[in-house]
């Protein structure tokens, strides 16, 4: 496989893994409504490192745990603004 | 469905995505000793920016497009990083 085809297949791992993290949002966007219910606060640093000990568990390479981690974060980041926004 | 539930769901999401972004980093990998074959530079900021309007494109909410390209760009980062490294 030459660079071109090897980028046709990136394009549609790329479309997978945004419509994963799409219906992840939705589900925490569902998360953040039943919050917002109960009063309960977005941020909880115990689930949040959770989710990285899962990751971190279930990598298989070749990215280095570290790594998953820091790609983790930000998919983290972006959801926490998501559930703190009004529905 | 509690917050349980939805946990329990966003779990196995992140088995999917942690799969998928590993497959991801392989084909960069495999990308990055074919550039190193033909000399070619791994910072490639046309494809990278391809590579953002792509996921812009297909992106079905609720995330912002700003947002799932500020997810890619640590992805990208952490797979230029991958490039660099010795097979």
């Amino acid at each position: 496989m030459d660079i071109y085809d090897w980028r046709k297949k990136i394009d549609e791992m790329d479309e997978a893994i945004v419509r994963l993290i799409s219906q992840r949002a939705e589900a925490a966007k569902a998360i953040g409504m039943l919050k917002r219910e109960t009063l309960a606060p977005v941020y909880e640093p115990d689930r949040e490192q959770a989710v990285f000990n899962h990751v971190r568990a279930v990598n298989p390479g070749p990215l280095a745990d570290s790594e998953m981690q820091h790609i983790y974060e930000r998919i983290i980041d972006v959801m926490r603004t998501l559930q703190k926004r009004e529905p």
